[in-house]
């Protein structure tokens, strides 16, 4: 069992600094690895990809021979996964803990990010490809918490990947990561141009589904309800695209769409935000398409 | 029109103080009064609730004789309403606006917190009593963030009211209010015990639907969609219940409710947080009941 024996307690070790810096984006550029923090995420990730996590910092005190001290139990539980004998364990003092991570909660993990950039035709080419996917496409999604909340929706939701499209926010940024709830190691994650979204949803004949209230001259932007009502073929494989925070989804992508959705208002609100939007309109799909295969 | 003649610029001002002490709830006791801070919800309250507005503070270049330089279009917008001539309008320095908020976007509103407690009965004898109403109940919610943005996603709904069961967070918390986007100023807030709650319910013969993914021993929980396939009876008013972030809903509860339903997960995801899964099964709820009375 790789346990190192080296209790790690100098918070200005080079190694140190250099997980800490991965909250950036150019130092997880330039190394190619990525901090996973707390012990949700932490879990999931050596569960489901066992194989790309480099090291596990575990804070403890100093003492018996493995340092388990000080260790809660959700977090033993962690260090019990049949995973771990694969997994290079340190134990970290308090104060190289808080140097490394803001929000560790005891535990996090640094991570090769190589492969978790997914491409399409793998996702389109898995096991489940004989029954129509539902994918989720985010426009220039900037917010970190957003982008985090938006990939655990769709994994609930059971969407085949999350697709980011054009300039969105880091997908291995530790907010985001953090915010998946473990998610983003569930469920593929694909960054691709506008253009190139809209020629590969094009040729691997899945439909577009823009969210917008608007819609574009000559094409009306039709209701959750009323789609789901006149969703007659069933073996049709879509992908719902939302736009930005603020600015929504440019006319350009809303004429391309094949559909145009809104999800009705029926109190005083206004609008939802894109978080709730997405978990709404992605949840609400998954529930008609899985009641109706019944 | 009563704009303040008088241009503050003193940050240590007893006026100045006294409302940046609203963010705590011991002087939201004491006074009796709340603040409201960021166009958007300042906004909603003036128009949806002018007369509990006690004072306006714009933040100002002090300048031409009314002080509106450097007021932003949106800002400028909400001087223009309808409304604004019953309200006291102060102009304010930056040094003035940053003691009062860290998080005013250029504009606050100090507003009387008495009358926004509602009464169960005053929502129940409202006009549309004829038809069947939903509404929504949090039992121990505790994070402002959470707080605001369901009592959004009621009002998104087309909720009667949102409960707040037991011990939750002051809803007239600025970080509440500031979630939820002006929707508090639209939905009736009310608060009960868990004992008053289960009673009111039982006499007012409203069903209680409690969020809850295991249920309890003899009652299992239903799945969302099959509570919609089978409810039968739209003539029905009920009441969604959600739990505690943590702890979910005590066994007590769940035993006198008259429902229990789940949002089922298709992905790998284990579960999605309070405020996604209320704004999920709230809106969901609100879609089929529309549909099917078209």
């Amino acid at each position: 069992m790789p346990f190192s024996t080296e209790y790690m307690d100098n918070p200005h070790a080079d190694r140190v600094r250099r997980i800490a810096r991965l909250s950036q984006s150019r130092a997880r550029q330039r190394s190619g690895l990525f901090l996973v923090e707390g012990p949700q995420s932490v879990r999931e990730l050596v569960a489901c990809r066992p194989k790309i996590v480099k090291d596990l910092y575990v804070q403890s005190q100093q003492g018996d021979t493995d340092h388990r001290r000080a260790v809660t139990e959700v977090i033993a539980r962690i260090l019990r996964h049949p995973n771990i004998p694969q997994i290079y364990v340190h134990y970290v003092s308090d104060a190289v803990m808080s140097q490394i991570s803001d929000d560790s909660q005891g535990i996090v993990a640094v991570a090769e990010g190589e492969t978790m950039q997914s491409q399409l035709h793998d996702v389109l080419e898995s096991d489940h490809r004989d029954a129509p996917l539902t994918l989720a496409a985010f426009w220039q999604i900037r917010d970190p918490g957003n982008a985090g909340t938006v990939i655990r929706a769709a994994d609930a939701a059971g969407c085949a990947a999350v697709i980011f499209v054009d300039d969105c926010v880091d997908a291995l940024n530790p907010k985001v990561i953090r915010s998946t709830a473990g998610s983003i190691f569930h469920i593929p994650i694909i960054a691709m141009s506008a253009e190139g979204f809209l020629q590969s949803m094009h040729d691997a004949d899945i439909a577009v589904v823009a969210a917008d209230v608007h819609g574009v001259e000559g094409r009306e932007s039709e209701s959750l309800p009323t789609l789901i009502a006149g969703s007659t073929d069933k073996k049709e494989s879509r992908v719902i695209l939302f736009g930005n925070e603020a600015r929504g989804l440019p006319e350009s992508m809303l004429l391309q769409s094949q559909r145009i959705v809104f999800i009705p208002m029926y109190g005083k609100a206004e609008s939802l935000n894109l978080a709730t939007s997405a978990a709404i309109m992605l949840h609400t799909l998954a529930m008609s398409s899985h009641v109706e295969r019944i």
